[in-house]
């Protein structure tokens, strides 16, 4: 059996990749999407559920859990995978994210962030020793550092932030105890490219089983994202998953892979799902409310194999949105994140097969034939 | 194969019964208790989770699908197995029970009721004709008389009632047109014994391939049912199934049982299953949202084989009612469900058996032991 925590490189395509990476819970085979479990729950979906999806990566957010039920109570039922029932892989965030996202709820210093809970404003605090506790007390197979996500165009602020993030790298890695789990770095610096640059070499001195790039699909435009991957994976070493935080679309995760990456999560397609939206393999959306799906017995997409697809007419999906039934958001959910998994399962089999360039172009095309409508 | 619409008695135990309804969408399996999905979803439950917990017989309610999404949209849509992506038999209620308990929003007269939507207030009628024509539209494999479902204590008005609902047994007969469709005669009359053997005799003159007792669970009390139950039983023909509609409990299920019931339906599991409550085998219901489950590792109950029993702990489930996450309505729904399904085929089996008393008793003892600790 491979050690865990090592990264095979199956092939490499032009720059994109495709790896295994081994945990406990079992090996990640890459490109991976990870459906997000803010609150150890995939909104709406049941673990049997992802099971069908053949998620191979989930996520599960830290402060949320912190807050509510507490990262203690689930370190005394055994977990989270053991509480919430998922047996695969597991990543938990370091809370930094959702601590900075709170704006004036929080306080930042050298050693940590003091912040007020969304749910109840009681005082709180959090620094690198605390989130690494707390991320092993939940015990997921990859944990973060703890960092900091400013808003990515104030290069001043960026400046110290960066310092910040490096420093609580550090103080991370130091922290952490158990064995089983790995520990990521996160590459911090906004849009600015040499700050990108010097925080990929930084994080990369500290040799992290695997690195992040925080910071991104927050605000900033396309071209900024892909310049900075541009920078940043090109300095990652190549023997370790590349993880795209908080990203995205299916065209996010093209351009990523077409960058280096390895890893994305994101809440779009559950959220999406709650919110009678769905992805279209064409490269589009449907808002399914809308009136013209109301006598359409075509699936949502007639290429699509979820449980979706395969069972149920617009028009059955758009009646149970107008009807307020929750059916309707486990539903779309599947099909969004059904989308996503398929997408980066037929990526891997194009990078084995050596014609990633191909797979990628008709969405390449599509994106350069949409920027030059909008430019 | 068995000619549709006939019913095997398989065996008869005292006055319980065992058999097989043969319909166009599958033999049902007697006793059985059927989920009900009001708007053509069992709420928070999809059709391959429903299939999982073997539910034989599913409910959807006329009156909800008629004002949206329209039972003329189902039948285009090839009716409602096809729509809701159920292959197993369906039951459509008339929609006079949801009509008659619209209070001062409807007008009875003797061709049928004039009433006002609960959604936007317009105007609609119901007639017997209109609601086999509504059924026809929406498929079902049995379909049920149009009747008026009374408050069942006051005498004069269940008199009147009971005319009424007779007349329309006959025109209902009359109107019906599809031949793979079993229509059933509903029995009224109140808590009333004379009434309802009279009804009795005139439905089962009617000669329908199915007999449903209606206006119990409406508010009566316990001893009320079934005093009408061993009235109403012994009078209907014993080659055809007899239908309780609207009950209930685990409880209300051995009671009609004993009494020679065969079908059941209740929104009571998805119901308490939304609002956080669930039965347990010992005859009692838990309220998952207390404290003391915040950290308790047993499932529901201990000896339940269901996939949230399997899966996940009383905490795990309380966290989801606290954080107010969509799954727990669905995992508590399945526990619900499947504890009505499994007791109806464990007294199917029993019945087979010839134990059925012995099944019972335990149940019965726990009933009167409250009963006198309650008077």
């Amino acid at each position: 059996m491979a050690q865990v925590f090592t990264f095979d490189l199956e092939a490499v395509d032009q720059r994109a990749r495709a790896g295994i990476f081994h945990t406990p819970h079992g090996d990640i085979h890459t490109p991976v999407f990870a459906p997000v479990g803010t609150q150890a729950t995939v909104k709406a979906i049941s673990p049997a559920q992802l099971e069908e999806l053949d998620a191979g990566l989930l996520l599960a957010n830290t402060y949320h859990l912190y807050l509510r039920p507490g990262d203690e109570l689930i370190a005394e039922m055994g977990g989270l995978h053991s509480f919430m029932h998922w047996s695969k892989p597991i990543l938990t965030d370091s809370g930094g994210f959702q601590v900075f996202s709170l704006g004036d709820r929080r306080e930042i210093d050298s050693d940590g962030v003091t912040f007020r809970s969304h749910l109840d404003g009681s005082t709180h605090r959090f620094t690198p020793e605390s989130a690494i506790a707390m991320q092993e007390n939940l015990g997921a197979d990859i944990i973060m550092a703890f960092d900091e996500c400013p808003e990515p165009h104030e290069r001043a602020y960026n400046e110290e932030a960066l310092a910040r993030t490096h420093s609580w790298a550090e103080r991370s890695l130091a922290a952490k105890t158990r064995g089983d789990q790995a520990l990521f770095g996160i590459v911090q610096g906004g849009v600015f490219p040499d700050l990108r640059a010097q925080s990929a070499e930084f994080i990369t001195s500290l040799d992290f089983p695997g690195n992040a790039i925080g910071g991104l699909s927050v605000g900033e435009s396309k071209a900024d994202m892909q310049a900075v991957l541009d920078v940043v994976t090109p300095i990652l070493p190549s023997d370790k998953p590349r993880y795209l935080m908080g990203v995205g679309t299916p065209e996010d995760l093209i351009n990523g892979v077409l960058r280096g990456i390895d890893i994305f999560d994101c809440v779009l397609p559950t959220r999406l799902g709650r919110n009678n939206t769905v992805f279209v393999r064409a490269g589009g959306r449907l808002s399914l409310k809308n009136a013209p799906f109301a006598r359409d017995q075509n699936p949502i997409d007639a290429d699509c194999t979820c449980y979706t697809c395969r069972s149920f007419s617009r028009a059955y999906l758009r009646h149970l949105i107008i009807a307020k039934e929750m059916l309707s958001a486990t539903l779309l959910s599947i099909h969004n994140l059904h989308t996503l998994i398929q997408l980066t399962k037929d990526m891997r089999t194009a990078i084995l097969d050596g014609r990633f360039g191909a797979f990628a172009k008709p969405w390449l095309d599509k994106e350069n034939s949409h920027q030059e409508k909008t430019s």
